[in-house]
């Protein structure tokens, strides 16, 4: 199916079979917060070991760290957070309605070149519709209902000028002057270490897990053996205090981070080289996870768009059901966070590079990913509906490494204790090395379709066949294609199917 | 060895090898937080696995679940912790040292019953030697120098009278009268979630995970096919805003929860039966992962202990270098918290058991306990000083299936391309299935050493014979014997000893 299905069926299905609730649901929600439930616990866990498997494991030039979501309040001082990190917002003084001034897009609105007044929208699905109904209203409120006007210019509320301000009405009010200009909101929560309410103990969630690598840098290079070039990757939660949350799981204000920075010497010449293999191994290992290549594609950054500290960056994008974002950024940060950290915090931090026989303060790629976005990308191409035998079903084609449960142990019928019994021990066998289910509830069709809805790659069936020669239904979830198989074959296919 | 490491020296091992770092080292470290490097983020890895495997994957009755960090407020107000959650606090108004009140202990001194004067000694490590410094300059102030004292009667703080608080010094500058009266002090750390620094944006970061497990006992049991008696786990992050955090990553500021809320039938006679199984099964899982024996014990807790809500709590404790202490608690909370959510969300919350025909709040057992408290158990119990060949040796016996690395492998010498060669394709394909490290230098004898002090159970090295017949020594780390195996019984060895 090439088609996808649409966010507000994904989200009632996420929530119907256990993958994602709202957070806190009981309570009527919190914006920009989720929880995983029984299965998205379990493909979050599989995204996680994958990635740290691919990243950590099977290499020999990167280790893994865990730092805290806490850290010392000068961290972000030093990586220009605390007086950096921050959106444009501007409030409606009437309804007290929130906005980023980036996604609130207005226009003067123009007859035959004059200007007679301004309309201003929020972004969203509607937008357009939205848009023609404001400009009818404004027509009407200055009397020129039914007349032909210019083309419009959107243009975000960040490229307003100030002396438009008083012009430009509130999205929420239609009343031009209900709105605040815009000003820079720092998205980092903040909290308080210790009792004393002082400024020396305010702190921050991390908004990223990198600053807790760049800080251990020089405790992994002296407690380990690890030379340049050499990587120290970490899965964490990270949080942003996010203006206006959107897209469910895209951006939500508490998400989960697998980053990785690669330390590489200060050099020119190797770095675009370096980038450029980290910017295809990652991209292989979204296809090797089951993220569909033709909804993959990168973003190669203009130099005139990057960060003044930046030498490169491209993204790796997939195709949303809101369109095409961000799915995993690949920067080339020079050391710039190191050259800050060994300022602020007064300790050297260069690194002696006995083959170059040069000190310097490494260079680092960094290959940032979301396990939420992922995620969200995973269910978007596993997600299918299809006919078996003239029967409408869904299913989800996970990559069995990915699939929340792996196998599936089923008796033919309930009511006969020797397929009971002889499903009941192969189950007990599997589920010591896989994560396996067991279901002797109603008709055998019905069975499959429930495995199939949430991607268990496999059912084995114990019927009366059994019995007599010991061996067992294999059912394939994408082929739907059934073998015989012995208790042994059985256990071998399944080794070699799963890691 | 039955002796145990101090405290200091594993906290020098811990950072020297890549286990545990002090938080935002290089800004001098943020009480209260600790940082797990290449090391220890795989040893809490596997503890991680262990837990989820026992407690979720090899059982058919529980699944597991992953709430935020930042729930809805309510979300504490319903299970009391925004009342509460407080651990009772003095200040010293001179020096602005804060202290726990039930950490701070007091006495009179006296002579022949006369009281001359108090003494306040916070606790700690010498805390004796304090007491007799304290005595003496007391006696030397009130000219009474070298007579003798009654026994003291020390008190915590929390236990002194209202009229004795003028009297009772401070600590930390021994005049009386410094010292606030206790007060409750709130250990939940706050932030703001949205830019609106109003009270209905006030959030708090989760001082357990069991709530966000409670607040989604219905979506579960909406989403699969979970009946009564089944249990949710959970493992997370929790943060509480201690105010002294104490014996490095013991009790600590943030840490991580691994909790299992299993519910029950609301009925007396079930429970008592199963808590006893709940304590049986986690006590030996701490065994099976390789804490030792003779340093845990139970802690039944008396009835009139108990908080209010609870039915019965088992402690198994750890005997810590620094004292005997809880490693996990097991507790029948009754049904106190969906109670609650249900009368402050105004859900209902009640469970339709099928068999009993009965409608009820089910009751639940709790096994809670830490990552971090685990990984020092851990610790404690693999560490190990001993003597081979007439060499000490640092050693950590822990298990195959929580050693951080499970496999070196090593060419007799680095400068014999055929060795080197050899060793790398058999690293090559043991690292495609287990965390694998290679190492060719220095002599072998301090390549085995390495490995011995980070507790990898065996070491596989390539020598000439290997050229010739094709074998292989593997080394065991905890005997040192040495015995020669083929590829594929290495590979059989391998998959018999690590799942």
């Amino acid at each position: 199916m090439e088609t996808q299905l649409c966010m507000k069926d994904l989200v009632a299905f996420c929530k119907r079979k256990g993958f994602i609730f709202l957070s806190s649901d009981i309570y009527g929600g919190l914006n920009g917060f989720f929880d995983y439930g029984p299965l998205g616990v379990e493909l979050k866990r599989n995204i996680k070991a994958a990635w740290w498997n691919s990243m950590v494991h099977e290499r020999e030039d990167v280790v893994g760290l865990d730092s805290s979501i806490i850290l010392h309040p000068n961290v972000w001082k030093a990586s220009g957070h605390v007086d950096g990190f921050s959106d444009p917002m501007v409030d409606c003084k009437v309804t007290k309605m929130r906005y980023r001034a980036d996604q609130v897009f207005y226009s003067p609105v123009r007859i035959n070149g004059e200007v007679v007044g301004y309309i201003c929208v929020a972004d969203g699905e509607n937008r357009d519709a939205e848009i023609e109904k404001k400009v009818k209203a404004l027509l009407k409120s200055v009397q020129r209902a039914g007349e032909c006007i210019d083309a419009l210019q959107l243009k975000p509320l960040t490229e307003a000028k100030p002396e438009e301000y008083a012009l430009i009405p509130s999205p929420a009010t239609d009343k031009p002057g209900d709105l605040t200009p815009p000003r820079d909101f720092n998205l980092m929560f903040q909290t308080q270490v210790g009792a004393v309410a002082s400024e020396s103990s305010v702190a921050y969630l991390r908004p990223e897990t990198a600053q807790g690598i760049f800080i251990h840098f020089k405790n992994v290079v002296d407690s380990t053996r690890v030379k340049v070039p050499f990587g120290i990757a970490q899965i964490g939660k990270a949080f942003r205090n996010e203006i206006t949350p959107r897209n469910f799981i895209f951006r939500s204000r508490e998400f989960e981070q697998m980053e990785m920075e690669y330390f590489i010497p200060a050099d020119e010449a190797v770095w675009q080289e370096l980038h450029k293999q980290w910017i295809e191994t990652r991209y292989d290992w979204h296809c090797s996870i089951g993220i569909k290549k033709e909804w993959l594609s990168l973003d190669v950054h203009k130099k005139e768009d990057l960060a003044h500290y930046a030498k490169a960056c491209t993204d790796i994008m997939f195709k949303y059901p809101f369109g095409v974002q961000e799915l995993e950024g690949i920067a080339v940060r020079g050391n710039f966070d190191l050259t800050q950290h060994q300022k602020f915090s007064g300790k050297p931090l260069e690194y002696f590079d006995e083959e170059r026989k040069q000190k310097y303060l490494p260079y680092v790629i960094e290959p940032s990913v979301g396990v939420d976005r992922t995620l969200l990308a995973l269910l978007v191409s596993a997600y299918d509906e299809d006919e078996i035998n003239g029967e409408r079903r869904v299913v989800l084609h996970f990559k069995p490494q990915i699939a929340p449960v792996k196998i599936a142990v089923f008796p033919l019928v309930k009511n006969k204790p020797e397929l009971v019994e002889k499903a009941r021990a192969l189950f007990k066998r599997l589920q010591k090395r896989w994560y396996t289910a067991y279901d002797e509830a109603g008709a055998i069709g019905r069975r499959y379709r429930r495995m199939d809805e949430i991607g268990t790659p496999w059912c084995v069936t114990v019927d009366f066949d059994s019995l007599d020669n010991h061996t067992y239904t294999l059912r394939d979830r994408d082929t739907t294609q059934q073998t015989r198989l012995s208790e042994d074959e059985l256990i071998k296919f399944f080794e070699q199917h799963l890691a």
